[in-house]
């Protein structure tokens, strides 16, 4: 399972403080602790708040290999800000994300080429996000064409079907498990799945029983990346545990602590 | 989902000395609780140390039944034992268990038939239990047809994969998480999909937490009863948040205190 540390996201006012002031020690520290807790890439977003992205992004990327070895995700809905990023990063990044417009794929999987970088593909287009199964399948097809058409290796390519939040959009949830079984079957190599986990429960109770219940489902289902927090135990050790139940890792009475030493 | 509480069930010593001593508000206590906390079945189990396996299940089914309302799962290798609980359950009860042995299909079936009993089948034979997919699903269609033989409706059907203890047979999990799913598609109307998860980890730690993040999985592939302890919390949350996560129940902020309260 490959799992992404969303913590570093401007979004968060911390972080957002922590880049405007260039407080190394605050992105730092978030960098640290999702990787000691399981992160095995970094989700890197400077958030809405940004004056000069492009800027913000090299400095982000700069201050967070400092410390940390793990792959970035470079997540920014501007192409110029992402490409700031694949100017620097030292391992393979992932670009966070492309649509299944044919302008932004265009742009997004040229990059990709030209980087040598993997891309996140979200399964929506100008008219918004799919209410079924048949249109995330759809649009994801769309993706899994032009990646082919710009050289991209499938494996590379991670189709994202978009969860909602599950109080506004509850019959969503099974359609979005239903879509990673047959995202996984779309083509060979088959495409990696993900989604970002926390969008399931904005603004929701019991945010983190509901998290990880369906982060099991979809792991059960072939999802093999998950962008989420690293640093919610309980939810790391469903991931673990789900990840040993499907024979990934060997038992042993002390399995959780086993995975988190790798 | 179909809940069966395991908890009556002469393998415990407190339940064998109830049973022996005919102290029924012990009996009754567990019935109660096991309700109340979710079970919509229960199983009755006397144990390896009853002396008259039949007389004591008479005694346990009258002494449930003087309790609660919900329907018996009927559970003795012996078939005369069953037939003792066949005669006086009040609700339709379900007979635990036939294999695919041929002369134990033709008692349990026609036990079944006789008084319109609902039946588990558990998919294994003399040669025991399977260690694949293929051999699993090879013997529910064995049990499949020789029910339909008989007459009954493969809706009252339970096919049990058999979950096999993660500490010695650990690829087995997902060999059974597989097998549900294939299960489901094996007649119309659908079978039941049953296991009883307490197998899964006997003799383990951190077995609340693998109990139920494999129940989730296996409800993500189409479970659709289960024989556990209802005492567990944070196993019938972790349920009852699949079946939300599935659309079986409507969000709202209390989902679990509204699913406790129907």
């Amino acid at each position: 399972m490959i799992v992404i540390g969303e913590l570093i996201n401007g979004m968060y006012k911390d972080v957002a403080r922590a880049v405007a002031n260039r407080e190394a020690d605050i992105i730092q520290h978030l960098a640290l602790e999702q990787v000691k807790d399981g992160a095995s890439m970094l989700d890197v977003n400077m958030g809405p708040y940004s004056k000069d992205p492009a800027r913000d992004m090299r400095w982000l990327v700069e201050t967070i290999q400092a410390v940390v070895e793990v792959p970035l995700s470079l997540d920014s809905t501007k192409a110029d800000v992402i490409e700031e990023g694949l100017k620097i990063t030292k391992k393979r990044a992932v670009i966070n994300s492309t649509s299944a417009d044919p302008e932004r794929m265009d742009i997004i999987f040229g990059l990709a080429k030209r980087y040598n970088a993997q891309v996140i593909g979200l399964t929506m287009d100008k008219s918004g996000v799919p209410n079924s199964k048949a249109s995330r399948l759809e649009l994801a097809q769309t993706i899994v064409a032009k990646a082919i058409e710009y050289g991209i290796n499938t494996e590379d390519l991670y189709l994202d079907p978009l969860l909602l939040p599950l109080n506004v959009a509850q019959p969503q949830a099974v359609e979005v498990l239903e879509s990673i079984h047959e995202f996984r079957l779309l083509c060979n190599p088959a495409p990696q799945v993900i989604f970002g986990l926390s969008n399931l429960t904005q603004g929701i109770k019991s945010r983190s029983l509901i998290n990880r219940t369906f982060l099991t489902m979809a792991i059960a289902n072939g999802l093999t990346a998950v962008i989420l927090d690293p640093l919610d135990k309980k939810l790391m050790d469903a991931l673990i545990t789900a990840e040993l139940l499907l024979n990934k890792n060997i038992y042993c009475d002390s399995f959780l602590d086993a995975y988190r030493k790798k």
